[in-house]
């Protein structure tokens, strides 16, 4: 292994949706394509254009049907009202359901968490989120902690865009420490 | 009781904040303004300007603080994204909570009924809803149900915009009963 570049050989997807965070999409993927990994940008349509609440826009590299969760290592679901079209999206949700299932880490962050509630991946789990749909997540059957990150198995959650650098630290050192 | 202004005297507010659907609101007040209501726009602090979504713009006219619930006959929650941040604002929150408490019409629209979660109002409780919420309503105890719109007592809901006619007459029809 390097010490550089950990993550060399794995495979994350960020999912995307119109109204995605683009600070949360960018910044998680720098992060983990400087480590090393291949990060593929994924929505409902290949090829479609997304766009971000403040207008920036990006394409989905894949469709998420064709996404086996075999071939992933970790699934990122950024925040923004994205995860409010996500989790309308049934090949998005079944792919965060099926790699939570797998044990590959699953990262949400500010309203990402929401989808997790379609994924029914929350009960008598501990976890992070935007405020606003802490009350969701409770009656979920999630234990809701306000905390900047918060990691219960291979769910990791974050709040907001400021929790940024804890939230990219814990994917890295999940997929470190699963390779 | 004039057939022409069956509301005369009584007094509706609408609830407002960033990234409401104009559509819905515009609609909404001017079918109750129309039928003889005081219609006023109640947000988190009075004077405030909210945007919607496509760029429309409204002052708040009252701060939900200032309002007693004894002095208004029915509340409106209209769609969008602005309901995931009503949900964060107590006095919103608590006016809501206490209209349904007092059997007061309270009409909520699209993500709108988001915000009957926070107030605790939905358990046991028919509604509809945008689809993307209707887990969450499901979890705080609702039935949910697809139908264009869903009268439960005094908790009336819709889908969405294309629903708004049903949705006006509903609100008109359960003030007219009340007065």
């Amino acid at each position: 292994m390097n010490e550089a570049t950990p993550l060399r050989g794995r495979r994350v997807v960020i999912l995307v949706e119109q109204d995605y965070d683009h600070l949360d999409l960018d910044t998680t993927r720098a992060a983990l394509a400087g480590a090393g990994a291949v990060v593929q940008v994924v929505g409902p349509i290949q090829g479609r254009i997304y766009r971000s609440r403040d207008g920036q826009q990006i394409a989905a590299e894949i469709a998420a049907s064709a996404i086996r969760v075999a071939d992933v290592d970790a699934v990122i679901i950024p925040g923004g009202f994205a995860a409010d079209r996500i989790r309308l999206r049934h090949a998005m949700v079944d792919l965060v359901r099926d790699a939570v299932a797998a044990g590959k880490p699953v990262a949400a962050i500010d309203h990402g968490p929401s989808v997790l509630i379609n994924a029914k991946a929350l009960s008598g789990r501990q976890i992070t989120c935007w405020p606003s749909i802490a009350v969701d997540a409770k009656n979920a059957g999630a234990r809701y902690v306000d905390r900047p990150v918060v990691e219960d198995g291979n769910v990791i959650t974050a709040r907001k865009s400021d929790d940024l650098p804890f939230f990219t630290s814990a994917i890295i050192r999940q997929l470190t420490a699963s390779s």
